[in-house]
């Protein structure tokens, strides 16, 4: 644990104090979002200091030129950056003309900031006192609405405490915005009108190249002593700024107050020629909820999501904050209404990673999505890559592949490649197992199998194709190999044969001619126009099988595990344990060379995979290579706790698998991995979310049947969730002494407990000995 | 072979014709250079057209900052590059007004260029017609002073054949200049004063951040028919450019020229307030030279450099071409005055790579400067090493290593490591042996062991020091094993056993320490300061042998060879004899990860080894390694076929060696690799001398004598070589029917033919049946 600032709380993220150091961390962690738009918790006065300014839209992105030190046949020309946006939340604030910065101010007291997660706002008190010795008590609140999801509103009060003062507001919009994450120093935005009405104001721009048009609008209502009033504002107007100027005199202990309504509007969904004429739309509703009305609304919204979403844990309010600040986040990153989003890596808290969509979504996020909202949401993360299966092909095709062999790209935004290393790029290809797996993973707990015939089986097709033709034979051998990859474990890299890499492999081949013959039998039309389309042969199908028939597997007799990949035992096998913990994290201690050559595991990889196909293997199997592996085992990967923690929960290994759960359910708020300031880790909080269904819930799908064999760790009381399973409600409910399920609707439900079936009656709460 | 415009000649490089797709490739081919500087062959005049301009100065580099898409702990902050310097060489000229310029003229013709490399000088002639209809003949030659080698010079005539006209030559200083090679468009140069005085001009200017102080300096005289006449110019000055104009009327058939004076002086060899006056000095001598004064002097000393270092081919126009243009070349670019100079890649004549110094060094070029120089100009390439073990050891220490251990880096200028490549920089580390290597090979060479104590063994010792860390136990195979590394074969990376390495690092500590021995019995006061200075321990030596004596060296029983490195075998072997012609190069058509779980070699790897440790194999076992391996070579590297051409010398496979000959000494002239227009190959150029001597002359030193077994082409009618063997000059010529030897001197000298000892008395050919 890096940090311990964060106040434990079982509904909101608290910070008490003013830390200048704090400010780029907290920024992160009070981010907030609402699946279309986000922002950084960067304040709205001027702040002079250390921070890092970040205001998001999603699915608006700049293809930034590749920049590398050696340039390697087949990389991309061009790295989609998720894109800084204009920002809207600005609000100059000045006390006698003196320019409200609690970087140089003279005193800061009371600092309070709240992340409501229940109700989904951010809120920042102080009392400020300045150069000018003036002291102001300032409260702030700001959400994003989730219904109105293009609009956000501000409410910002200053009272003058020890004297009287003038004080001056000027909300503004800003469009000169630049990225941290940049190649060049390109310039990002081309501002293209900058207009007002009223107390409205607009600023029309669009990105460079990608040509995202948007506008970015505000409104704003001043207050004394919370009575509207009417002051005539000045207004300054530049290329690409725009702000108004509301003066007001007021006797100490007067409250001045601003409501700023903003946001944008951006052209996929409204003609790029409307964008001011539906910013004053939404700025009309806006106006006419005020932002109380909002804000009622807001909590609505929010407690409608926690009704189905919520995980609560009695007796350990650092574990009850951790879950929901996980659930919190993923909510206001992805909520599925738009099939062209997804999931970023650090949804809208920063700009690192770039692109949007890495095998995160598939491996970590489809699980929680699918569980805790309409099954519509999973299913059009799906359609996400069964669209960009064109680019898939021709990502293929790039790097020598023919015939409709398809490899999703590392990281994309629309498709293309957006990542340049080639050991990742090139190499890191197990990313289109987890595709395949994913559709599999769907119609196991949805038992929707129409997508598979209607999308999924040409996606399937074509990462079956690239299986057979990445397999090269070893005459040596006499099996197939995969040689030079890289595995979940990119702590190596160009590795022969990572067993995780070729089990997946030869599944997905299997998997593929399974539905291939399923398809065939009972969705004859689809089969042909597939068949037609996809030029499949009985040859190639047999191609395929004898790759899959004849894949290698390392495997050490003497220890009876799996080998992570061929020579995985000349290593020093110095455990985690026995390392100096001055060494630690290596990722920022070593050199590559050292860490590649060392039995360090970033993230869980021969356990992957014994995690995605656990019924392959026996539980003794499990704990053999569990023992195996996790002792060199560093979890330097947001991604790895989670399932370790799963797989402990499994091997009724409970106070391992607790403290895997809090580090991958704080990794952000305890700062595990000294980088919170870049932003949060979004997607690995799913995985949070698995550890507790799957893990203490050991929730899994059998017979297609829900199947549970709930364990709590002992710091708990107890703890709940909630699943949507085929379009029924069903609330688990885990204590010590039983496990209570409550079933919504109208039908039963049957269902296994420690493999022993049960059936649910609705409405009623079935309690089960735990 | 790519390109086939150069005219086969003994003693020249000439093109004929003008073709401006061929001109970037011409500039490299015609570079010229005297160890100190070296240009490229740029055109003097004006010239529109595709041009790659590169005037270079020795040692005066840039520590460009590094520019990487992902950072790695471990890589350097900067990189030093090779540095494009001021133009001393331009001469704009106009007639009537209208600027001469070979890309925008009506037209071109009886363009003539020729790099005389008997002699030493640059020319070009041509006949253009100009836009205005006026043609002209132009005559321009260019040589660098070998002497006084801060100076050039250039004659340069124009006359208007079809009509009198007025024309006017402008010579300039040009320090605006910027690098092809650039990583974020810095200014390398910060010019300090531009100054004039007479017909001299001077541009006085420092490079950014490293400091180096140059003055770059010219000195005019124009000429009417040959007889110098008096112009007053008009001078146009500005912040970093200086120009002469010197115009005249002529009647048509008269000739109009001009001498230009000029070069740098740099603050390496004056102080930096002094080099305007330094410059002056050198003007001064140069003309009291004169043109022709100057011209005497370079044809003789190139006459020196061939005495010792020309190889003649009989019967064989194109070979002998190809050998004396390396040769040629090498001397242009280093010629052993200054030990903290040493030979970069490209030397003059091109900006790629940076850096100046590369493991080249060692493995291929001190044998050829062993052979032709003075014995002191190889012990000053080992002195460089010497002089950098500081920061090899720090260096080492960067990436992990401690207790005196010595990394060299991979590419270097003053020591410190300048690429950023994870797996070059981290992971290329064989590049460590060949720097001990090279120590063997001069003590082998020159009976001169003084080095060892005085210098040599401290670095041996660091050396050995890093192998010993570097190597880990795997207790799988009980061996010491070697995780991790890029061999010589760049088309590998982070492979485990590399066959070259470990045998190289196992050589390393055996010698390290039989040297630790031999200077404990014979050179007591040395070893104590030596030990002192190290603290080397008995224990630590232990620890040594312990890891020399159990090194694992990959090795097939089937195939009985040893393995490039592990898995090796698991490859889809298909020889480039069966691969499709339109997949090569590979490295231009295959994206990385293809290209490295390809069975195809870049260059030698195992062939390396056993080309160094030669009296350790067999020639049966030599015969199965090159069988094996050289059928997957696809040669990439200009390091490869030189090795290969010696190897299957020695097998008497003469058709084979022959090919090899040729691609290594026409690489550059036929342009291979497609590459020359980026400048040419000059280290490799040693590894042509390599093939002939050590190949086809079968040149050895065997119980310290020298020893050869005379081949030949059947192309051939017959080829000479001359050597310098501890300071007695042998020349040897070889035909098919005999062998001679000459010898200079008084001694006679004992040596080896075909394994006969022979006595060879001075100034008598000796004749041996072939």
């Amino acid at each position: 644990m890096n940090q311990d600032y964060i106040k434990p709380d079982n509904w909101s993220i608290i910070e008490e104090g003013f830390d200048t150091s704090r400010v780029k961390s907290s920024e992160s962690l009070f981010s907030i979002g609402n699946g279309a738009m986000g922002q950084r918790a960067n304040f709205e006065e001027t702040y002079s200091g250390p921070t890092f300014q970040g205001s998001y839209i999603a699915g608006v992105y700049y293809p930034d030129k590749t920049r590398v030190g050696w340039w390697k046949n087949g990389y991309p020309e061009y790295f989609a950056k998720v894109l800084n946006a204009p920002n809207w939340i600005g609000i100059n604030v000045s006390i006698n003309n003196e320019t409200l910065d609690l970087f140089t101010c003279k005193a800061v007291k009371d600092f309070r900031r709240e992340l409501n997660m229940k109700e989904g706002w951010l809120s920042r008190s102080f009392k400020a006192t300045l150069q000018n010795n003036i002291e102001i008590q300032v409260k702030a609140k700001r959400f994003l609405c989730l219904e109105l999801d293009e609009v956000g509103a501000i409410h910002y009060e200053v009272t003058p405490i020890n004297s009287d003062a003038s004080i001056t507001f000027k909300p503004y919009l800003d469009a000169g915005i630049t990225n941290e994450d940049t190649n060049w120093d390109d310039k990002f935005w081309d501002v293209l009108k900058v207009s007002n009405e009223g107390n409205q104001a607009f600023i029309e721009a669009k990105t460079m190249k990608t040509e995202f048009h948007t506008c970015t609008f505000m409104q704003s209502q001043v207050f004394v002593n919370g009575n509207a009033i009417n002051i005539s504002p000045d207004i300054l107007k530049k290329d690409n700024f725009i702000a108004y100027s509301y003066s007001k005199n007021l006797k100490a202990g007067e409250r001045f107050a601003i409501e700023k309504f903003g946001g944008y509007i951006v052209d996929r969904n409204y003609d790029k020629t409307k964008l001011v004429e539906a910013s004053k739309s939404v700025l009309g509703k806006a106006e006419t909820l005020g932002f109380s009305g909002l804000l009622k609304m807001q909590v609505q919204a929010w407690a409608n999501i926690w009704d189905m979403a919520d995980i609560t844990i009695h007796g350990d309010v650092k574990a009850q904050q951790g879950i929901r600040f996980n659930i919190f986040q993923l909510n206001q990153t992805y909520l599925g209404k738009d099939s062209r989003l997804n999931i970023g890596p650090k949804g809208f808290t920063g700009e690192k990673y770039g692109g949007s969509t890495y095998w995160d979504t598939e491996a970590y996020c489809i699980p929680f999505y699918m569980a805790t909202k309409n099954q519509n949401v999973a299913r059009s993360l799906l359609e996400y890559r069964y669209n960009h299966l064109e680019r898939a092909i021709e990502n293929a095709n790039k790097l020598g592949f023919t015939n409709g062999a398809a490899l999703y790209p590392m990281v994309t935004m629309n498709g293309e490649e957006c990542h340049n290393e080639w050991e990742i790029t090139f190499e890191e290809i197990h990313r289109n197992g987890a595709i395949a797996f994913a559709i599999y993973n769907y119609y196991r707990y949805t038992n929707d199998y129409s997508y598979i015939p209607e999308k999924g089986l040409e996606v399937l097709i074509g990462i079956a194709r690239f299986w057979q033709q990445r397999a090269t034979f070893s005459t040596d051998k006499n099996k197939y190999v995969i040689l030079g990859v890289t595995g979940p474990n990119e702590y190596e890299n160009n590795v022969n044969n990572n067993w995780y890499t070729n089990y997946l492999a030869k599944w997905c081949i299997k998997y593929a001619i399974e539905n291939i013959k399923k398809v065939e039998a009972e969705y004859y039309t689809d089969f042909i126009r597939i068949m037609t389309k996809t030029s499949l042969s009985e040859s190639e199908l047999n191609s395929w099988k004898e790759v899959a028939d004849n894949m290698y597997f390392p495997y050490s007799e003497k220890h009876d595990v799996y080998l992570q990949q061929d020579g995985f035992l000349d290593k020093e096998l110095v455990t985690v344990a026995d390392l100096d913990q001055a060494q630690r994290p290596i990722n920022q201690k070593w050199s590559w060379d050292r860490i590649l050559r060392s039995p360090y595991i970033k993230q869980a990889d021969v356990l992957q995979g014994f995690y995605f196909f656990e019924d392959d293997f026996s539980k003794e199997q499990l704990e053999k290579h569990f023992d195996f592996y996790e002792p060199f085992t560093v979890h330097e990967s947001s991604l790895s706790p989670c399932v370790h923690s799963i797989q402990a929960a499994k091997l009724d290994r409970m106070e391992q698998a607790y403290t895997f759960y809090l580090r991958t359910s704080r990794l952000d708020l305890d700062d595990y991995n000294k980088e919170v300031h870049e932003g949060l880790h979004i997607t690995s909080m799913a995985g949070t979310w698995m550890s507790i269904v799957e893990g203490f819930g050991g929730m899994r799908i059998k017979n297609s049947m829900l199947s549970f064999t709930p364990k709590i760790p002992k710091q708990w009381e107890g703890y709940s969730f909630k699943i949507n399973f085929r379009n029924q409600i069903l609330k688990v409910n885990v204590s010590h002494d039983e496990t209570k399920f409550e079933l919504e609707g109208n039908e039963s439900m049957e269902l296994l407990v420690d493999d022993n079936l049960q059936v649910i009656e609705p409405n009623n709460i079935e309690n089960v000995s735990g």
